[in-house]
């Protein structure tokens, strides 16, 4: 088994602070070589230095396919190389956040460049452009159309024809379906033979509008209008169609199951498991049912597979189903009962004795109070079946291999190497199942990560669970003295905040340079520790997650080397909403803290999330909102006019902050087209700079930042 | 002769610090009795505890007409007493910034209250109402629309039609005409006895649209958009029209002069003389050409009086000239050259010896190296002119009187008066001109004024006149200790800052509480010195306004008690730009600024304005706008949603400071509603304390403020 792992290089020598502008060296950034399987022995990936290399795991042969030169000109570029490995397609002018972009192609024989148009277009700027699986197959997306070409040479066939601007999306994602259901900005896939292309049909055309103001660079300002279903708003809805690349361009629409045919729903997951045959998960609206069915392309119908509900909400449903060759095993995760620890995710094995509609078979592959993150093949040569878990511990990954017919027989392929140093693996399978690609996303300078798990049954006899907690102290702790606590919160429910997974980020600075404590603990409403953490939450986000932060920061304001009236708070967006509770609180133990964009009313927040944690909308909208207590905290709020959690979300707080006279400071980035994550460097750099003076001020001036004329009585 | 003064009831000891609350203390903040003539000897003014009193200015009679618990329910309402004394319009639930109201009449002796409401129409919310000018006339403007009512009892007329939303607007100003025109709502005036009405006629159909933001308080939040022409924009038309209140709502429409009639123009005055005339000034949209006329309301013809020209800008276009009774006498005031200081604005008698179209006959009234600031009544009987004018210097105000016909009879009748302890009036005479209201301007608490005159001829040679600037000093300052200096510039150009006008602000605190120098300087560009300083900005706004100010600065930073590491500046608008330029010039003495609303590029700014300083809009762009240069200071910008002067200014600066990691914040006032001078008490409180902590940071915590590993280089 052959292994590629990203080239480390760092340069800062131990023993030496980390600053600010260190985290926007290249040194400091992680390399990721985009490697991927193009056959069952060949890998391509990019190096360190930027070129292009195609290895074989076998021979472990390299070949330069682009030399990092070619397209040095082309600043943030992206390119892709054909199936055939004879053309780049190669984005250019890329747009932040809009995804918009121009795009070559460039022959890597003959060098010569073509640009990527629409029939009767020039200079076009396109939304997606990618190869197909095979040749030179290329579709691209353009006013939300799709086009398909054959190979480089031929002309387009535009395969869509509804596309409209903002309103009707083919192909590609709208905004619920980008940021909340599907996660990415694809919303196609290929046959595996390449013979046709399904893809979803998202309309808007009855979703209200959002509007974002743009500032800069013009004389008369105009807000971007986009559509934004909110809580209990009115959805998009989506089609889900396949269309033949035969030149007939045929579309068959696949059908929703009945159940389904006369209420709202979305479709969470499409793959491809024959040529003719495709599994999809459609979940109903309130996210508390799924059906994972298998629909036939020929005819347009959607078999169930199996029906999932919950009395809360379901996770997971991107998760893409491993198929056996006929279709008669499939593998997917599921809840299973552990004892009192509540239910943890399993990989599950259903089977039909007979093809089609037959009894199904359950049967669970694995259990223990440890779940299952990601089910990555099945060999139905050896009967194994590949995954990653938790096994090792909730903050680790790593890989395992379990066989369907004898479970006895499962192993860790990873525990033991590289001397047991990486705990946290990604991996990919190569197609034939012979090699894994592993990345191992662990790696330490001079920061000492400590972990603490707690045991004490007062505190936690109602979880009766261990948390996860995470402390970074300073290299040369001294616990004689006495030392500033930060709490770091995480973006959103269900993720985790404490791993072995690397981070180096702008709280590393304050630990390594201004002897800070930072703290992360995964509370009640975190992931990966069996659905009962993660389900508490259920219609009360912003209650008992709020507490565990608040029982773990007391608890270890009682160390002797916490510094209890230096204690902070930071989180973003969900995190940005924790903060502002814990700061706003009648009795917070916080002397300060920062909330970036954050959600301060859900019901102002996209109706996918939201009502996944609260249910459809009511009519008490307090329930879903920052309620101010009395506070002499100091808060800052940073947001930007992002298209994910608005401005609005800032405005109503800062509302309610000025109303209540709390000492706030709010911070607006205005990049022109600025994204939710800040994509920027300039920007990024300006918050942390933000972030980084706030917490200085914070643990080390209080004695002069609120001058005498300006306490508690202004 | 009687005289009224203000209350003056402050109850803050001599020798306590002044602090930030202090300054929304009731007893802090100057009470305006509102006083006015209703006859030749009767005054109605508000006393200090809300009651309404009538007084004789002969007898000195006073009689309660409405006592202050009559509307004490009402909050933040505004009242009118109606000409026959009988009954109260009271405007209540007035919406900040747009003026929008409901209004009830009250009946002083049945005690009985009506709503005012359009025909078929309640509870309605109008945009301006008020009494006439006998008995109980009354109009109101309902969705820009004029409605008249010859007595409280009797029906509505609606006098126009024509009225928009928005775009068309009768009686009342759009933006242009009230912040940059008229500078007021209202846009109509009444005939003498009441017998017609002018107005305006405001049409912005062709005007583009400026976008407001709007985040709080609904679930998708929608922009304002109004009419706002930039900078070489198209601009509102406007139409002068005579409506009879006879019945027969006969309209009229008074032209322009022939030399507007193919070219655009602003009305920029009017003022009924006669019963059937008006005296109308036209400008041209360059503001360097003005007509005033004289127009017959029968024939709607308008005669020339007087054409003045400027080979830059002409100034005093809202100045209502004087008439004698049969019209062949007119007072104004014009710019008058005096040796080599340049011209200064003195009154002149304009006189035709036969009425109308004939050789003019011009005569100046006053002239010296001083201004005349108002004319106030041309007393036939007895040939006196009455005017404000700052001959005893320019930061004085005092009321004068001139015979029109033996000029070396002019008389200062205030000079002496209060033991000469005031400095500074404004007054009203009686129709009769046997009374005057004066108004004091000047009080002092615990703060030194000190005033200095530079004659330092090395400096200002070139300009060879004395500046105004004034340095406020803590009441025990110690010469031989070292003070920081700020540095607060004027809002617009063409005004002054300098004055012995009364104003106790957050820079006094600053002076009381925290032993800083304040020094605020009329330089080049300001006014009531003479046109030449005033013109000296012609094109070149944020030049030779910049220079003044740093020479000024430099010099004080060489006193011995100026501590020359500690020197901010503070400027709001016009002013924001200036302290914009001044903190980002390579070679600023500055260590720290706030900008307030900065205006950073003049295109972007309304066309009347921007347009007078600079002419009409030329290609290239940058000579309007802040150029960054490098700098090490710190920069607070804080600018909220306005209608005057967009967040879209502070945008495009941020933008340019991000770009150069320039040490800047952004602080955005989001109140709902908020206009541009931050109207409620909450917002200008929170703004003015992040005012204070900025300066109280800059200049007593430097060493803390910047930590060690974010300095320059960062």
């Amino acid at each position: 088994m052959h292994v590629f792992l990203p080239v480390d290089d760092s340069s800062k020598s131990f023993g030496s602070e980390l600053t600010l502008d260190d985290l926007f060296q290249r040194n400091f950034q992680v390399h990721d070589p985009d490697a991927k399987w193009i056959s069952g022995e060949d890998v391509i990936f990019q190096s360190w230095d930027g070129d292009v290399l195609k290895v074989n795991a076998d021979s472990n042969e390299t070949e330069l396919l682009l030399k990092n030169t070619t397209f040095a000109t082309f600043k943030a570029s992206k390119f892709a190389i054909s199936p055939d490995l004879s053309f780049v397609l190669l984005g250019y002018d890329v747009k932040q956040h809009s995804f918009l972009a121009s795009y070559l192609i460039y022959n890597l024989y003959t060098r010569e460049v073509r640009e990527l148009n629409p029939p009767e277009v020039s200079d076009s700027v396109l939304q997606f452009a990618s190869w197909g699986v095979h040749g030179q197959q290329l579709i691209y997306i353009f006013e939300n159309n799709i086009y398909y070409q054959t190979d480089v040479q031929s002309s387009s066939w535009r395969l869509t024809s509804s596309g409209q601007e903002g309103i009707i999306f083919n192909g590609i994602t709208d905004w619920l379906y980008e940021e909340e259901v599907l996660h990415t900005r694809v919303a196609h896939w290929w046959a595996p033979d390449g013979s046709r292309l399904a893809y979803l049909a998202i309309n808007n055309s009855l979703v209200p509008n959002m509007i974002l103001p743009r500032f800069t660079g013009s004389l008369y300002p105009r807000g971007k209008e986009y559509p934004y279903p909110k809580m209990g708003q009115i959805n998009p809805t989506v089609r889900l169609c396949v269309v033949t690349l035969d030149g007939s361009s045929l579309t068959t629409e696949l059908r929703p199951p009945d159940s389904f045919e006369k209420s709202e729903y979305y479709i969470t997951m499409v793959k491809w498991v024959t040529q003719e045959r495709l599994s999809v998960r459609w979940v109903n609206r309130p996210q508390n049912m799924s059906i994972l069915s298998l629909c036939d392309v020929t005819t347009g119908d959607c078999t169930k597979k199996y029906v999932l509900t919950s009395e809360k909400w379901l996770d997971h449903q991107n998760e893409e189903p491993v198929f056996d060759k006929d279709c008669t095993k499939v593998f997917i995760t599921m809840p299973l009962k552990h004892g009192d620890n509540g239910t943890f995710n399993h990989i599950t094995m259903i089977s039909n004795q007979v093809k089609l509609l037959q009894k199904v078979n359950l049967r669970h592959l694995t259990s223990g109070s440890w779940e299952v993150c990601q089910i990555l093949a099945y060999d139905e040569n050896t009967n194994s079946v590949y995954f990653l878990s938790t096994e090792e511990g909730s903050t680790q990954r790593h890989l395992y291999r379990v066989s369907s017919v004898d479970l006895f027989h499962k192993e860790c392929l990873t525990c033991s190497l590289f001397k047991s140093k990486c705990t946290y693996y990604d991996a990919v399978l190569s197609p034939n199942y012979k090699h894994v690609l592993l990345k191992c996303r662990v790696r330490g300078i001079n920061i000492h990560y400590i972990f603490f798990i707690f045991t004490n049954k007062t505190l936690w006899t109602k979880l009766a669970v261990k948390l996860r907690l995470e402390l970074i102290v300073p290299a040369d702790l001294d616990e004689t003295k006495q030392y500033p606590l930060l709490l770091v919160l995480d973006s959103a429910p269900g993720g985790q905040a404490v791993s072995d997974s690397f981070s180096l980020s702008w709280d590393s600075v304050l630990v390594s340079s201004d002897n800070v404590i930072v703290a992360r603990l995964d509370g009640r409403g975190s992931g990966f520790q069996g659905q009962r953490i993660l389900h508490e939450v259920h219609q009360r986000l912003g209650t008992v997650d709020v507490q565990d932060q608040i029982m773990v920061v007391e608890h270890l304001m009682g160390l002797p080397y916490i510094n209890d009236k230096k204690v902070g708070v930071y989180g973003k967006a969900y995190g940005g909403f924790l903060s502002s509770l814990l700061l706003l609180s009648h009795s917070s133990v916080f002397k300060c803290g920062i909330a970036v964009a954050p959600i301060t009313n859900w019901s102002l927040y996209g109706s996918a999330f939201s009502e996944k944690y609260f249910g459809s909308a009511v009519k008490e909208d307090h329930k879903y909102q920052v309620q101010l207590d009395v506070s002499d905290e100091s808060i800052l709020i940073i947001c930007s006019f992002s298209a994910t959690v608005h401005f609005q979300h800032s405005a109503e707080l800062v509302k309610l902050l000025s109303a209540s006279n709390v000492n706030y400071t709010l911070q607006v980035t205005i990049f022109p087209d600025e994204g939710h994550n800040m994509d920027s460097v300039r920007s990024q750099q300006y918050m942390l700079k933000s972030v980084l003076t706030f917490f200085r001020h914070c643990f080390k001036l209080e004695e002069v930042v609120v001058p005498q004329t300006l306490k508690e009585d202004d």
